[in-house]
């Protein structure tokens, strides 16, 4: 049976676990299909689909970048051919596409032009973060990335406490991998000491996994070093 | 090998698809292994057992229902097996656990004893809703439910509405799947014309699923019914 004609939004492996452990089997006969894809890197994309199937004959494909150097003047011509009944697949990096990379943009326009968009499970190391935390998920907001700043950071941390406190939700942000325990050090200065902070590391890798959860006069006293490893930062009043 | 001793969180099917669309094969070779379960509803958790491997033999495994209902001194005692090593499972009765349920309490107990999570890979709408709606996914909050009453509802729909204006965040919430329609009635009444809102319906279930983005102005023309179908609402300030 031929594929719906869409806009699928294809997850990406976001450690070196087997695809199997951390993608649904449909989803590769979904890739399978699509001779067209949108992507935040080609290289990385190539990587990903050799990965899915070695048979697939990645030069049949074409491919377009989508990222910080893309002239957005061209997004919408890249999906002509869903225009004409054809899928067409948008990947970033790592993780699931348009949650925290441009492939929105590709998204927006098919909506726009009333093309069908069909995202697909896969690893969002922002849920997977929320369900691990054992904070309240009934309400949460992600940030993306804090101010760099030490001072802007500290206020901005103690803005989304505030915010915590008032209304018990769960704040969840990102870091550069390299500033990662410098975030540590600013969090655990700026915020209160009965706050209660998770920070989830290389999520979906069985062996380097770690996501802990305790308060800030905890992590003061705890050892850690996550620099340079992929990690989300989520903080929550205290219960 | 062994299953490494953990609370795993397990999401399940949101839709009737087979479970090989949605879920990664790992999950069901890890649920295989597990034989004491905290869920919040244990029909639903048998179903979606035997769905996972018809082999497995239900009568063996231990079920502690995790729901409004539940005496939450009791919880902690649930986790005893995994202080003695066994692995131990949750979940919800859609979707990822401990996201907007009350599982989140069993993970809060675990991170308090030193004991490590490991969440799964699985459907979570909300954030296959925020891949699909072609809005800000480097910003975006989830609310949960807004208040019923509609003047009250109207207010926090505005208010939702000028926070996006304000720093171009996604806002996310869901409803009574019969209430469904109403939300629509408010929402388009409420707010600007030109402020975008996406309907996320049924996602994951190939023949059901809709995801439409459009502008207030479109959708108060249009013609829909949402009435007792899941559905994820999201709102974004014009483009």
């Amino acid at each position: 049976m031929a594929l719906t004609p869409a806009l699928y939004l294809i997850p990406v492996n976001i450690s070196d676990e087997p695809l199997s452990n951390v993608l649904p089997e449909g989803n590769i006969n979904i890739v399978r299909e699509i001779k067209h894809f949108i992507v935040e890197n080609v290289r990385t994309a190539r990587r990903f689909l050799k990965k899915c199937d070695r048979r697939i004959d990645i030069d049949t494909l074409t491919f377009h970048e989508l990222n910080a150097h893309t002239d957005l003047t061209e997004v919408s011509s890249w999906l002509d051919p869903l225009r004409s009944g054809e899928p067409v697949g948008v990947m970033s990096e790592a993780g699931c596409p348009a949650v925290a990379d441009p492939g929105s943009l590709a998204v927006a326009i098919a909506h726009r032009d009333g093309l069908r968009v069909i995202p697909l499970v896969g690893p969002s190391s922002i849920i997977m973060a929320l369900m691990g935390s054992g904070f309240n998920g009934q309400s949460f907001a992600f940030h993306g990335y804090l101010p760099v700043d030490d001072a802007a950071r500290a206020r901005a941390l103690r803005e989304l406490e505030s915010r915590s406190q008032r209304d018990g939700s769960t704040h969840i942000f990102i870091e550069t991998p390299y500033r990662n325990n410098r975030m540590m050090q600013t969090l655990t200065s700026a915020l209160k000491g009965d706050t209660m902070v998770c920070v989830a590391c290389d999520v979906t890798d069985s062996g380097r996994e770690s996501i802990i959860t305790m308060s800030v006069a905890d992590w003061r006293r705890a050892v850690y070093d996550y620099t340079k490893r992929p990690a989300i930062f989520l903080i929550h009043r205290a219960k």
